[in-house]
């Protein structure tokens, strides 16, 4: 019975590229991949077992309603890692691991452990050759099997490295103090912060996106689950909406506060400001870090009940921009330029001093630039009759000392927004670089 | 500047059903209900304002990616409530309110007020009339925003009115006392249960789902809004898979342990199941319950981690089910039938005495059948190093006393799942009747 069942499902498992003959469903996103999704082989074990004669018939696994997944995969390998400046997917699972081994090969035996994995699901395969059903009866799955209906719809997985990892308490734990770039010092204090310890910091972060939700915590789950022993989830953040366009190909979403958020991001379509401001200098930085980037993240809580009771004026004032076109003040469409020194009436400035445009503008901040690629959030209630939602910010930078840090310490300071939003988690990672094929993410950390 | 602008939009904010010219997109879900989406009305911003001559340009607003969102629209008037036999859509916010007025005359204001509002979100439009930019600029918006640009998805919204509600301490709230059913009775305790007060219950519970979780959260959090004085959130859940079809159209989906759930619920195309075990018998029941429904809600967080690291065996012996085929043990494909009688080797049950389809089945409960409408969740992290993470278990059914509570005494006693669930939090609800043009939420209970 059950084991029929599987032992037709293994034999089909190993013909995995074959052809389902199922129709390949009307997708419109960037670089299909075709013949390599959970999904297909799921429908090959069909095909698979009748010709194998084993008597196994299929269950109904039909093509997903249109809207629910999609085929596209982002390719894992490469110089610098996806998820960066790939088009921000539409949702998002983080995670922030702390290492509880002490043991060095144990770290690296899971990093190599997770790569593979990483390469086989960001593909749309199950977490491991044998996976969910094909183990054996007697063993655990090495696929949780959560996805094993669903499309990768474009899942990648980022990992990062963070400041404790190197050094913590004075104690280098895993023999990398002398490797621990400069540029990932701990963040200082910000006006204003309001930081939970447990929903900041973390040895290693998996930053997972995708279109469909589902993949993308199952991603993180499975890393999880096989990480046991060596590491544990120190805090997770579902975000389930972006809230900064990294593409021009994308529309600006807009974030809790109903404003269009990330006009001014920079774009992936923009080589030389992707190099100059995402992308580590080689010559500047230490070596392993070449191709890599750094990651900050901020949970923001948004106070909305005190902004949906402000007045329209005031929000706009606040952003700097008008509600619905997503224009800067004083001007007509989203990506007209801003007007920093235009008076109004009694010559005022349009655009407030303390405007969230103005501040975050590279003309203020000495031309620094960072990548943006947040997600909205709602966690339950605060206890206090309160929504708790905001923003869960995500940037990569060459250097947040040189970038993110002087834009905070401006915004921290006299942001007009800062009246609404709470920072209450921060966390700073090293991202190494890409992967290479037969390589593991952070080799060029542990092997040099 | 801001204000012509605003102007501009005003005047085109008036004239939503004019055709916008726009591609209608490919949109493949049931029932598009063209000309009353809120990207729809932005579009016709430009067209408004240019004919206007008004001079007022439009920003970038094109159509959404293709698997983003939907158009699609979900009736909201009716003999019943959207949101109960509705093909169950792919993201959920479920939130739970205390009433925090005394006066009856607030809270039935604030309902006529919701229902306004949900009629036009779900309909795609803004929350209110003038809307995010419209109702002038030292006016606070009346729309939140941050659905602006989106389809409804499928919106639909769900009331639903907790024992509490009728009576509390001893005490008649709003002299509804009487009114209260004899099906809205508290749960009981069940065998294991580890309920967080902070999770459970409330006066008041709207089920917001739809295929975009932004337009769910916006619905919600205006709701809220528009609730300041009367009600505060007691407790908030998002949900971002469903586990449950209400429709043979759907493929059934897989819950967090990996396993297709709901494979045997109760379908919108079974209208003589749906009529007996969902919809009130408006003979045994308060009348102005007559078309609606009770509501259970359950937060049961999975043990992944113990969990994933269970045999194949055990997880399929502790569900009655295969993992990969969802086929019930014995059986070859999902939509078989249970053989709860069948024998396997040395006389042992194929589909085990505690498994968990057999303890759920109708066979075994005297023929009960439940509608069950849950959601996965996955929530940070519960500070032990796992993830919190589960099912939104939601359940509608015509008298929780007679088919929820006894299936749940004999799962909570038996179910072999329940060495890997813990029940979190709980709420019951009594679901009142559709809303019919002019009338509003609970206008049946509050008018009798």
């Amino acid at each position: 019975m059950s084991l029929q069942d599987k032992g037709g499902q293994d034999k089909a498992g190993q013909d995995k590229d074959g052809q389902d003959g199922r129709p390949q469903g009307g997708d419109s996103t960037p670089a299909p991949r075709p013949g390599l999704s959970r999904r297909r082989l799921f429908g090959a074990v069909g095909a698979g077992a009748v010709l194998a004669g084993a008597g196994v018939a299929v269950g109904r696994l039909t093509a997903p309603e249109a809207a629910e997944t999609s085929s596209s995969t982002v390719t894992f390998h490469g110089s610098h890692q996806a998820g960066i400046v790939t088009p921000a997917q539409d949702r998002m699972h983080f995670v922030a691991f702390d290492v509880i081994t002490d043991s060095r090969d144990e770290l690296v035996a899971m990093l190599k452990k997770w790569t593979e994995m990483a390469a086989r699901m960001t593909a749309g395969e199950e977490a491991a050759a044998d996976g969910a059903i094909g183990a054996g009866e007697y063993n655990p799955p090495t696929d949780t099997g959560e996805a094993l209906d669903l499309h990768a719809s474009k899942l990648t997985l980022t990992i990062g490295f963070g400041p404790s990892l190197f050094e913590a308490n004075g104690k280098d734990r895993f023999g990398l103090a002398d490797k621990r770039p400069a540029a990932l010092a701990d963040l200082p204090k910000f006006t204003g912060d309001a930081l939970e310890p447990a929903r900041s910091g973390g040895d290693i972060a998996i930053q997972a996106c995708s279109d469909d939700p589902q993949v993308a915590v199952h991603a993180v789950r499975n890393l999880a689950r096989v990480g046991f022993g060596v590491v544990a989830v120190r805090w997770s953040q579902l975000g389930f909406g972006r809230t900064s366009s990294t593409s021009t190909s994308q529309t600006t979403p807009r974030n809790l506060f109903g404003f269009k958020d990330g006009t001014r991001n920079i774009k992936a379509e923009d080589p030389s400001a992707v190099s100059e401001f995402v992308w580590v200098d080689p010559q500047d930085d230490q070596s392993w870090m070449a191709g890599g980037s750094y990651l900050v993240t901020r949970r923001i809580r948004m106070l909305i009940e005190p902004w949906d009771r402000t007045t329209l004026h005031e929000q706009e004032r606040v952003f700097g921009r008008s509600k619905g076109s997503g224009a800067p003040l004083g001007q007509k469409t989203e990506f007209d330029d801003l007007q920093l020194e235009a008076k109004g009436a009694g010559g005022k400035p349009v655009i407030d001093k303390n405007a969230h445009v103005r501040l975050a503008s590279a003309e203020e901040l000495g031309g620094i630039q960072i990548l943006r690629r947040g997600y909205n959030f709602t966690d339950g209630t605060d206890g206090f009759g309160h929504l708790d939602a905001g923003l869960f910010f995500i940037a990569y930078c060459r250097d947040p000392q040189k970038q993110f840090v002087p834009m905070q310490q401006s915004l921290a300071r006299n942001d007009a927004l800062g009246e609404y939003i709470k920072h209450v988690g921060s966390a700073v990672f090293a991202v190494p670089p890409g992967v290479r094929e037969g390589d593991y993410w952070g080799s060029t950390l542990f092997e040099t």
